[in-house]
């Protein structure tokens, strides 16, 4: 290349850079303030859906209305409203707010997808990040205990039990960070699943610095690292299960949004009932566990064996979140309960018509 | 309302519903489809400023032309690549990719933001971030060694200082996912400052797991403790040192780009030269007090007061951070001044001319 012909394409390279400077800046304002109208009309379907909806609750209550009537009414709305916020409109409507656990941990970034496709793709990858970590989650306290009584002879040595420590720690944060960014993109997770993980991340944190004793008076002196092991191993099976029905749940709503995206709402819990019926007795069987481990540590350090902190604070911890997983998981299976028999009601109905 | 408004207010919501969904999908169609010219006119413009910038390369080198012509080119084409980089086109640009680390927190969710000015307010924000975490910094180790020396008769009680490292550990670990973020913006940030606190992450869960011990013998005990909680204390000094040094550049950059935004890389140095010479001793120092912190803790391993693997995994990753941090701090200061002679050298041609 000669001088004069570098210096005429450095000049036109120049311009051009100041050109695409302009198209891009011009691009992005007409993007926006094309949106603004169709965010706009997003804002006021979505206030006359809620406003129509309760005026059908009030003509229902005062008998202005027959009860087949307000069910089919019912049913468009609950359509309407699907189309909003499973269809690419979603994007334009507020979601959750970023809490200040996001807020925390990354800054002000903004995690919410603007496309729905998108945000699936993001709740898979989760239930799949749930489902590798719920094998560990079953494999690595399994080792443990069998290292501990084949290897060991009764006593866990300190360092593999902080690894797996250290393994929780990670993962809950994790997660939590992923339900939170789940919870901005418009997911319904209620919350205290995700105050669960912080609990959870709290106590593997103290765990951390509980001292793991070793001999003499082994056995004695660990019984709450082992009890607690077989808690997390019992956890790993539920978290199994529950992962699966979630898919389940997950990919019927995918299939049926391609096929008929406003249906999707019916189809929630469709095919999956089945396994309700075993999920919800391990969940509970498990919560009874882990509030009678929980008794367990408080036990140990009123007889005195143990007398740290580490133990009271982990011990009132997972009472307390025995408690509260119990109680959610009541409240889901009574939502979903009600859900049916309303679902019921419009079938046989439909039947009648 | 009475029963046949509501029902074609019902009706008209469910079709104003569907009609919502057309719009917004085909508006989302069409941005995605004005935005792929661009996109493809900024990546080749990207590619042909590479591609010049080496034949005016190899034409000095052969001295086909004269310097002061190659520096007038070489500006000019830096001139566009920060119209194209610091401009709105830059969200058309691959970024940095998002690497394992925040896959592994977040998922597979985009945390580039799509605009220039956000991406400067996350960096605004990480700054901030940064200031008032070197304030506690610097006061939380001061009080934990006040208190030491002033309550608890030289010997530090394990709660504070777990408190204090888990702390750690959490500052660490938003640090270390805020980097990442500034990196997929754009930022130029080194990867050594990041891989700098990956491993000050590990040392924070380390020392979590580090028993504190008590009496008898504390002093001796504790030493690695005491050594470490002052050296964090120096680290805050300088951590708010670097904080107003960055900021004043940012603050720059930002000032020009409104008044000018090609000229923003001239001012990267401007107004803060005279905090560097202040700044780079006490760089230094904390790198040598840093490794002496490390070599002191192995030293008590040899010794055999305290014979725990923490104690010598810490000694040895202090080491290898002062060293790391050593070399990154050369090569900055190395391309600094290589880009002052440069400029210096092109302002003393334009007085010529």
């Amino acid at each position: 290349m000669e001088e004069s012909s570098i210096e005429e394409s450095v000049a036109s390279v120049l311009e051009e850079a100041k050109e695409l400077q302009e198209a891009v800046s011009g691009h992005i304002s007409k993007t926006s303030s094309d949106e603004q109208p169709l965010r706009q009309r997003a804002l006021r379907l979505d206030s006359r859906i809620h406003s129509l909806r309760s005026s059908l609750d009030s003509l229902l209550s005062n008998k202005l209305i027959p009860h087949s009537l307000a069910d089919k009414l019912d049913e468009d709305l609950q359509r309407a409203r699907c189309i909003i916020v499973d269809g690419d409109a979603s994007s334009l409507l507020p979601g959750h707010a970023q809490g200040s656990f996001l807020r925390m941990f990354l800054g002000p970034i903004n995690v919410r997808a603007s496309r729905k496709d998108v945000q699936l793709k993001v709740k898979e990858e989760y239930n799949s990040y749930r489902d590798r970590t719920a094998l560990l989650f079953l494999l690595f306290p399994a080792i443990l205990l069998i290292l501990r009584s084949w290897i060991w002879a009764g006593c866990l040595p300190a360092f593999p039990v902080q690894i797996y420590q250290a393994w929780l720690l990670f993962l809950y944060t994790g997660l939590a960070l992923r339900e939170n960014i789940l919870r901005v993109n418009g997911s319904d997770i209620r919350p205290w699943w995700i105050y669960h993980h912080y609990c959870a991340m709290v106590m593997a944190l103290v765990s951390l610095t509980w001292e793991i004793k070793g001999q003499p008076d082994c056995a004695k002196k660990q019984r709450g690292v082992q009890l607690f092991l077989q808690w997390a191993m019992m956890q790993g099976v539920a978290m199994l299960l529950q992962n699966r029905y979630q898919r389940q749940r997950l990919y019927t709503r995918i299939a049926l949004g391609k096929a008929k995206r406003m249906d999707v709402v019916w189809g929630e819990t469709a095919g999956v009932d089945g396994q309700l019926w075993l999920l919800c007795p391990i969940l509970f069987i498990l919560q009874g566990f882990e509030a009678y481990v929980g008794l367990l540590l408080l036990k140990t350090t009123f007889v005195g064996v143990v007398a740290e902190w580490q133990v009271i604070f982990c011990g009132v911890l997972l009472v307390l979140m025995a408690v509260g997983n119990f109680a959610n998981t009541v409240q889901t299976l009574m939502v979903k309960s009600r859900f049916k028999a309303k679902m019921r009601r419009s079938k046989s109905k439909q039947r009648l018509d």
